[in-house]
């Protein structure tokens, strides 16, 4: 088949995986991929075939192949580029596409939740990371990283929960369903096994765990609740300081966005609105608006 | 200079530092030496290096040379070797010794802070470790390493720190003297320079950190106050757990131990009292008892 240049493909990635999303110059959706994690803090080269891997998914599904690479104008959003280190070895990548822009997850995130007008956005996901884009400028705030950061994220929650089950291990509080649940969902029943499958486990496999914290904390599980609770504090102070910029819109996307909802104070739900469109659609729509 | 063998070789090694201790048949002190991080954690090739230097450091001292380590009945007490990969990682080492011992940081500590006798022992160091040894019986509690333990150690002192002076930068809290005093020392002045320099951070460089937050809570400091009374409360967990077991002594040492007596509630600071010896002459001890 072919096809019509030019095409436009929107890219979220992130810490555990990355979105393609592929439209026609009229706007059609041709095609959509999904690949790894591709935030590159965790590997440039990672990062770069998770990206490819993508928008190649996404090209097999629109019937078209990657000799149509050269019509593609690209937007990637990713995590971690916020970081200047990363943003320069996105520089000089040697891609393929027509055209490359690279920008923040956060700012393709901003730029779909609002249908590129001005807003505040938070994600979390595997990481974290929130700010908001007003009259042209960005004011970023969180983040950092799984290390230094990211403190409400599904990250954090998963090893959040795996410090509690040492804990209990530990004898210094009490097991609880969730502690029990984690055991044996690692199959860890001891601390030596949870050390050696955990201490330098990625932020994916944390997150990985989140879905039995946030299960077991609508049951009101004492550590889940606590767990959940620490998180939407930080949320809390998050959307507290980017609503002094007073932005026209304020939306929470990421894969744990939803559960964390109702751990927020008043204020902060009050303060959030559903986004417009996705990560990827924003990013799409910067392609379109940056073609020249 | 002719020395009579053997000679008994004491070790300490923990996340910074390797301290060796030199004695004769007679319990003299030859000679002492001090060397690098030492826990096999962080790579055993490194480890094993260390616990090298600083032994020939003391021969050295002692005024004898390397011609001697086959004269030497070792016992090293190691952070990390509580856990059995890097525990039998040491097993398998082809060592100058004439006998060699390894055993946990925690047992040397014990054996050295209490004289051969049963008691339990905390370590706050670099990294954090605890347990008891009563009736030939140990407990261990706390430790697990830098990511997924640790709680009152150096190592996370300063990783609060940084923490916070990242919350300070963003918004989300007041900077304070401490936060100033951070952003100084690390030369770092913003998010991305702070997350390059920290991101990958070994715990050493984090607990390079304490001293700045113990002297700044001293003052009243709001965030270095906040940082020491959250370690300090994982403290007493400890201590109240450990109690349970009715150590005959129970002491803290390592690199923290001192500043953080103070912020000890009245039942910890009641239970702990000084160390009869340090680790090293506790390794000592056990490669006397343990010769034949």
């Amino acid at each position: 088949m072919k096809q019509q240049i030019p095409l436009y493909l929107g890219i979220d990635g992130g810490g555990t995986k990355c979105k393609a999303r592929l439209e026609d110059a009229q706007g059609n959706l041709l095609g959509e991929g999904l690949a790894g994690p591709a935030n590159p803090v965790r590997g440039l080269a990672l990062s770069q075939q998770a990206v490819l891997d993508s928008t190649l998914m996404a090209l097999e599904q629109a019937k078209l192949g990657q000799g149509q690479l050269p019509s593609v104008n690209a937007c990637l959003g990713l995590a971690g580029v916020n970081v200047a280190l990363y943003a320069n070895q996105y520089k000089n990548w040697r891609h393929p596409f027509a055209k490359l822009h690279v920008m923040s997850d956060l700012q393709a995130a901003c730029l779909g939740a609002h249908g590129n007008q001005d807003g505040a956005v938070i994600i979390c996901g595997t990481g974290f990371n929130a700010g908001a884009y007003i009259n042209g400028q960005l004011t970023e705030v969180g983040g950092h990283g799984f290390e230094l950061g990211d403190h409400a994220s599904g990250a954090r929650l998963g090893i959040n929960a795996v410090r509690r089950v040492l804990e209990a291990i530990d004898g210094l509080c009490q097991h609880s369903s969730m502690t029990k649940a984690i055991t044996s969902y690692t199959k860890c029943s001891n601390a030596s096994a949870l050390f050696e499958t955990y201490h330098k486990a990625t932020p994916s496999q944390f997150a990985a765990l989140a879905p039995i914290v946030i299960q077991y904390a609508k049951q009101g599980d004492v550590h889940a609740v606590e767990i959940m609770r620490t998180c939407a504090a930080y949320i809390d102070l998050v959307v507290e300081r980017l609503q002094k910029l007073c932005p026209p819109r304020f939306s929470m996307i990421g894969g744990i966005a939803e559960p964390m909802f109702q751990w927020l104070n008043k204020a902060s739900q009050d303060a959030l609105v559903d986004p417009l469109h996705s990560p990827e659609e924003g990013a799409i729509l910067f392609a379109r608006n940056n073609e020249h």
